[in-house]
């Protein structure tokens, strides 16, 4: 027995998120599926981020325990010829038998990009989100930095979470404009039930005036939901790494 | 009578390419179908670029002459309302009556982006060309410097080419890598049928070593489409910007 762990890179746009559900494809289900028929055993991977439906992955991470002999190193090659083409494993490694992604220090890069024109460009649809309200990105950038550190991040968890404490440490987050675009890339130690894309949600209100890039700490001290700006759409969102410490 | 010209971006990966045709949908009959319908005339644009099935467009160019009172700069507000969401018109403006966008002097540049790595990156897939081997850029940039310039590209040209003259100059082309992608930028007054895809594999082959760069030199003095390169693959390839002069 050897437990081997998966890097996943993945297009989310046709899938029903992550985890395995009833209805609709999942990034989870599809591998079960897979591996189960590669090694003829019944496979349940587990994952890193449980991604939200739509949003995409350079980097995520999945952990499956097998009785094959197959080197750990070629399960990345086996994997690819048999996925569909919107997921793509980008390295197989062997790792020790109590390792669980989720029970670790691990450092999560996320991006969220917004496609800020005056109207939308078709081959950019499925990985920004598009608005062409103007957003002032030194805003965003003000508001960003309060942000950064260790804090009760409740303000920015959608309800339902099963996540025992709210406290989170943001390591970095960043606001740049590449041309049309403008990107939010954020790196911590771990994120709460949408909160990277309340986050982007609520630097938007502050790009576009709304809101007044201080109020953002006044949101964290509130710890409450109602007090952040809105959930934006899922499409703009890649979670870039998953750094095992 | 008014004679409008609109800027228009598309995804071609859904498209059988820009020009009408019988069997599949094209970004040119999307136009003739979607005006018709908002103009009550039967419309038929003239396009700039006729691009191949696959081929992306940031900035193509179509124009047409109407009745409608509607003031040019609306059009775009109005068929982007109405066009699939993989095809946005980005500007709409009226030009003389005379004018066609194939018979004037214009500047196109075309993009042709390379993804370089071990595996396939999903979200890129859908723009750029994948290869797990190696590419040496400097070498690439090294062959395509014998490019610039005036030429006879008859080497670089699909038979079956309807052109009178095959000679089309290149005011720039560059190489460069952006982390794992390689993207080959290029600026003339023309390209020939294929010339740009043509161009894109002879590139690729001097990047993986199987052809000197300075053998670009004897491929263009030949006029022979046999010993250039192969066509690269469509969907690595995006028209940037048509510029009219």
């Amino acid at each position: 027995m050897k437990r081997i762990m998966l890097t996943v890179a993945y297009d989310g746009t046709s899938y029903c998120g992550w985890q395995v559900q009833r209805n609709g494809n999942t990034i989870e289900g599809e591998l079960n599926r897979v591996l189960s028929e590669l090694l003829g055993e019944d496979i349940r991977v587990t994952g890193g981020s449980r991604t939200d439906s739509g949003v995409h992955a350079l980097g995520n991470v999945a952990v499956f325990d097998t009785e094959a002999k197959m080197p750990a190193e070629k399960f990345s090659y086996a994997l690819n010829q048999r996925l569909p083409e919107d997921i793509r494993i980008q390295e197989s490694r062997q790792v020790p038998p109590d390792f669980h992604p989720r029970r670790c220090f691990s450092k999560k890069t996320y991006e969220y990009r917004i496609y800020n024109a005056e109207f939308p460009m078709p081959v950019k649809r499925l990985y920004a989100y598009f608005t062409y309200v103007p957003l002032d990105e030194r805003r965003m950038r003000e508001a960003a930095a309060f942000l950064i550190g260790e804090h009760d991040f409740k303000s920015f968890c959608s309800a339902g979470t099963a996540a025992e404490s709210t406290v989170r440490t943001i390591y970095d987050l960043q606001v740049c404009r590449e041309g049309e675009e403008i990107v939010i890339r954020v790196t911590g130690n771990g994120f709460l039930y949408n909160m990277v894309r309340i986050i982007a949600g609520t630097l938007i209100e502050a790009g576009r005036g709304n809101l007044e890039p201080a109020e953002v700490k006044t949101i964290l001290e509130k710890k409450d939901r109602a007090c952040a700006g809105p959930t934006a759409p899922a499409n703009g969102l890649t979670l870039c790494q998953y750094q095992i410490l």
